[in-house]
Order: C-alpha cells, then sequence, then structure tokens
C-alpha cells in the first residue's frame, strides 16, 4: 500500500500575531492534491492537529473542514494521534463515529494496542503520551519515556501479524534528532529521547513533534516535519509530506508551496529601508525576520520597517550588544533552555553553555515540569 | 412512532460552586432507562446540551460519553439541535459522521430545511438562532424573532411531506411562557419571543430553552424542561422528560428523580441549627437555599450554618431589609433584568417594575446585546 505522512498541522496557530489560516488552507489543498495526485490508499497525520488544547472556534471550524474533506468528500482512510499541543479529550469528540467511514483517531494509550489494518499494514497509533498514562496502564513504576516505549513497543509486538507490514505512527522526540525554534515542548517535556533501536521491528515510523523534516535520518524513521514554517528556525527548511509505499519500501520526499514564505532579510537599516533589498522585497507578504546590522540607537524602528515588510515577526541586532532598546521578540518562545542559552551568552559573552550544563539544565527543567504536573 | 423529548442538559453546569457531574450522569441513566422501558425510536435533545461553549474537558468527556451510550451502544437514534449555551461550531465537531448511526446533530440554520424523516414523522431541527443568521439566510431585512419564525415556519411548510407527521425541535422563548431563574439568557436575548400561533401546523413542537416543563401548556407544543434544578427558583418543579407518541397523539410525562434534591429550608437561626429543621436535614446531601427569618446580625452565619448543610447554594434574609451584611449570592447570576427588579424594589418597597416598564428595559437591553454583538 500506499500512504501520505503528515503532522503538526498547529491548526490555529499565530505567527506573532498574524493568523496563518490562509496559509495552513493553502497548504491542506496541496496536500490533498498530493494525496489524490499519488494515489494513496490512506493519510496519516501524526499529532498536534492543533496548535492549542482549548482551540479557538475558527480553528476548530477549518479543522473539522479539512478532515471531512479527506475522509468523507475524497473517501480517503485517515490515521491520526494526538500531539503534545492537543487536548486528547477534546480532540476525541465524534472519533468512534469516524471509524465508520475508516478515520482512526487515536487520543489514548490503550487505542496503541488496538491496530488497525489497511491493506497490507498494521498500524499502531500512537498518540502523545506522559509517563503516568504508562505508569496506571501497566501498573508498575516507569521512570524514563526509554523504559515506557520498551513496555509499549514489547505489546505492540504481541500483537504484530506476521504476514503483515507493520507501521508506528507516534508524536514524540526521537534520540539524535536536531530540532527547532518551535517545538517548544520537545527540550522541557520531552528530553528524555526515545532511543531509534527501540522502533527497528517497524517497517516504518511515521513521527510527529519535530518541524524539520531532515530531523531524524534513518531510512525507515522519519519526522514528516510541518506543513508551514512556524519559526524563524525554520526559514531555510524545505516543508512538505513523505509519500510512503510498504512493498517493496519506497520513500518519496513531496514538497509544499507556502502561499506566503518565511524570510531572513539582513543589512542595515539604509539598505532595508532604500537599498536593494528594500527594492527587492518592498510591501512583500511573505513573514520577515529582520536582522538588523546598525549598532547605533534608530528611533521609531519598527514602524519605519513595517511600513516597507508589513509582516514582521522578529527583529535582531546580532552587531548590537545591548539590545535591550528593542523587542527582540524571542522571549515570547517562552523556551525556559533557550533562555537560559539567551542569558549565559549575555553573562559570558565569549561561551556558550557545554553540553553537561546543558543536560544539568533540562534535567532540572524536566523534573520541575514533572512535579508540576 | 414514539420519542423521548428531552432538553436543557446543561452539561458541565455548576451549582454556585458545586460540580453537578454526578447528579447529571444519575439523570441520565434515568433518561436512558426511560428509553428502553417505554421502547422510543428515538430522542429528542432539543438544545443547550453544555452549560457553556467553552465547555471543560470533564464536560466534553461526560456528554460525548452519553452521546455514545445513547446512540453507538444503545442504538437509538437521536436528534439534537444546538442551544444558546452551546458553541454551535464546536457542538458540530464530528456531527456529518454522526448521521451514519441516525444521529442527527443540527448546529445551522440552514440545516433547519433538511428534515429527518424517522418512520412516520418529518422532523425539523431548527438550532438556536440569531436574527442576524436569519438576515443572512434570507437575503432580507428582520427585525424580530417572530418575523423570522415567519420565513422559517413557511420554508418548512413548504418541504412538509403530507403523508408525513410533522414535529418542529427548537430552542427559545415561546410566548405565554412563564420562566425560571437560570435562564439568563431568555429575557436579555430572547424577549421577543415566539407566537405559538406561528407553530399550530406541526404535529408536535419539542422546545428546548425554558427549565420548567409546564412554562406553555399548549396540547401540543412543550418544553421538556432541564433534567435537574439548576436554580432555587426552580426548588418546587418536578423534573421529567415527555415521551410523545405520533399517532395517535399521546403525550406522557415521566418524571425523575434527584440524586440530590435542592431543597429551601425556611426558620430562624436556632431552628435551622438546633431545632426540628436541623435534626431533620443535618448533613443533607441536597443543595440547600437557606430563607433566614432573624433580623438580627449573626456573626460568622455562612460557616455556622455549612457546618449543618455542607451544600448550600443560598442565604437570603426575608425579613431583614438591609442585607449587605451578607453575601445573598444573586448577584451570581448576574440577569440584569433581576438585578433591575431588585434594585426597584429597594428604591419602591412597595411596588414591583409594571409589564410595560420590564418591557421597556428588556428592549433597551436586547438592543445593547445586539450591538455588542
Amino acid at each position: 500500500m500506499r500512504f501520505l505522512h503528515t503532522a503538526d498541522w498547529h491548526i490555529g496557530k499565530k505567527l506573532h500575531d498574524f493568523s496563518l489560516a490562509e496559509d495552513q488552507t493553502a497548504a491542506f489543498d496541496q496536500i490533498e492534491r498530493l494525496a489524490k495526485d499519488y494515489q494513496v490508499d490512506a493519510v496519516v497525520i501524526a499529532g498536534d492537529l492543533y496548535d492549542r488544547g482549548l482551540a479557538s472556534e475558527q480553528a476548530v471550524e477549518q479543522l473539522n473542514g479539512m478532515l471531512k474533506q479527506l475522509n468523507l468528500n475524497d473517501h480517503l482512510p485517515l490515521l491520526a494521534i494526538s500531539g503534545n499541543h492537543d487536548s486528547a479529550a477534546r480532540l476525541a469528540t465524534g472519533s468512534e463515529w469516524f471509524e465508520t467511514t475508516d478515520f482512526y483517531l487515536h487520543t489514548t494509550l490503550a487505542s496503541a494496542f488496538e491496530p488497525v489494518t489497511i491493506m497490507d499494514t498494521q498500524f499502531f497509533l500512537l498518540p502523545f503520551f506522559n509517563l503516568q498514562a504508562v505508569r496506571n496502564y501497566f501498573e508498575q513504576d516507569v521512570k524514563t519515556i526509554s523504559q515506557a516505549m520498551t513496555l509499549i513497543v514489547d505489546q505492540m509486538k504481541q500483537l504484530f501479524d506476521p504476514d503483515k507490514k507493520h507501521v508506528l505512527v507516534a508524536h514524540f522526540f526521537a534520540a539524535g534528532s536536531t530540532h527547532t525554534d518551535s517545538e517548544i515542548q520537545v527540550e522541557v517535556g520531552g528530553l528524555d529521547a526515545v532511543p531509534t533501536t527501540l522502533l527497528k521491528d517497524f517497517d516504518y515510523v511515521a513521527l510527529g513533534h519535530l518541524h524539520n523534516p531532515r530531523a531524524l535520518n534513518e531510512e525507515r524513521m522519519r519526522y514528516s516535519g510541518s506543513p508551514l514554517k512556524f519559526s524563524v528556525s525554520e526559514a531555510n527548511l524545505q516543508k512538505g509530506v513523505w509519500i510512503v509505499d510498504t512493498n517493496p519500501f519506497k520513500l518519496t520526499w513531496a514538497p509544499l508551496q507556502p502561499k506566503h514564505d518565511l524570510i531572513i532579510l539582513e543589512g542595515s537599516f539604509d539598505e532595508l529601508t532604500q537599498g536593494k533589498i528594500a527594492a527587492q522585497y518592498d510591501q512583500t507578504q511573505d513573514y520577515v525576520a529582520i536582522r538588523l546590522t546598525d549598532t547605533k540607537l534608530i528611533s521609531d524602528l519598527m514602524n519605519r520597517l513595517r511600513a516597507r515588510y508589513p509582516k514582521i515577526v522578529e527583529i535582531k541586532r546580532p552587531n548590537q550588544q545591548d539590545d535591550a532598546s528593542i523587542a527582540t521578540m524571542t522571549m515570547a518562545s517562552h523556551d525556559p533552555l533557550m533562555l537560559l542559552d539567551e542569558f549565559y551568552e549575555k553573562v559570558h559573552p565569549d561561551q556558550q553553555l557545554d553540553d553537561q550544563q546543558r543536560q544539568w539544565a533540562s534535567a532540572a527543567l524536566t523534573k520541575v515540569e514533572e512535579e508540576e504536573n
């Protein structure tokens, strides 16, 4: 069989106050087009369908419309799981009825052990989970995500039909991955990564969580990445989906074209407002991250740049030591490790946190978060 | 055919900080039992399934479980509409799939003109609507709910199958109704009532909105009322559901027994804490509204009464002119008309607002609300 693997739609997400609804609809239309052109037998969505557990009415209508289009209008089987950004309870609404039309939306750990068979393949749909859910389900103490995944995979393997291919759909941080800014919770909640060796018995692992499709380069374990660039750190990534053939196994990358791109423009204030860059990008509808090379103070900076670039999502001044005078907006990401990095760099301008220090900080943050839960 | 008519479940509602989840489950269990015992062919839920548009995860799970139980486990056709307390957009999630198992959940005005036929009856499911939706749908100016309903009913009648019975399921304030405290929005948004004469061509009108099942006593138009007492003004109402036979037409009232009742206890502080009432109701798990007849100031009143009656939802002191010294809690309802009534009574202790004055005030409030929207 052949399926399309996507994830991290984050419907309802805003990019620094700019709604992405239109961009998301445009990306969805391309995904639908690809599903038809490649004549796939199913579409896999590996978590984070919504950006927030409490999605707005607009986001609810948008996602409902997309799922209806794929499943009821295009008659495509859907295989989806809840991610860490979704409210599993809310997302589950209607899921028992969805199965009447081959739309399998799994939001509980227990449902990961109810494989869905489509043609030659058994799909195991493992939603985002926390350790407590694993402790409750297996009735034993579990201290790390690796321990949890060992139990989970063992149980799945007992359900393997030897005549079928076996695909895992999951939403977590797999070991070895590099990552981008917009997966905030990865670093805090999921630092304790899943080693890819635990997943080797699957014919393919369709992952969600990281927005970079190259975050993992195992032949048979992939992140699809998000359909859109959700942070400046993703500016240079190509977005797309995987088309996966199960027999013989084959992986095909199908890129998506953004309706509005996210670009980084670097230059002096004069270059950005009067020079070549200004001429080329004047009134661009792309989302723009500015790298301002001047060191002098510039009055009314944001408004003057916005007159040229209406959708500025970030301004950074790499040559200015004390950038307190302008809003860098990076605070908005609220990622504790990133903030720690930035703070450390301020205090020790010549060095960065080393790996050991980052590990200590992460462990401490994970502990704090566990206690909060 | 025979169907069960209920409405105004308000899942997620709290009674002055006390969760009603357990009471709602108990009422639901009885409704399910009645549906089975009476061997009904369908269950009608006439709006306000949730108490709030943004229901909590717990409320979402509770309602999802109830709907699944009736439709997927008991195989009962369901006919439901969104009420003014529901978010139509959120409630609509999954509705296209629900129809595969005869669960019809209508949340848009347009869908009111897609009658659902079950056995000998055409059901017209009209969700709660505002005038703007009617203007948009019919592309003409509409000033009152009566005008709107004239257009709506005319369009429905064009769809009448003469060989069938015709049942309207709706959620609004029908003329002639008396009402209780917990339907806050009725008085503000819906004062412009629907005259029952407009609805005379239906064989039965299954209404939601008012919590008193006797609010309307037309033979073929009824409010089912809420399954639970949601305010002190409902303390003396009997709750239940209607069992409706279409041919020959027959209406049967089936009462529900509350797991915890809502009762009014009146007496002096001494009677309530040491006398006969105290002995009879000591540690009652019912919700209690206190009518305290003393006029003197009593220190630490609430805590001392709660030691006896753990679930006090209101204290009123009918004999005390100046009751500012204790929390009467009626402010919590935030119903502008009720507050106006109370204020007027304070200023003119011997008279109440007359009908003309109430009408002026309501019209003003409706206008303000329309402008806010």
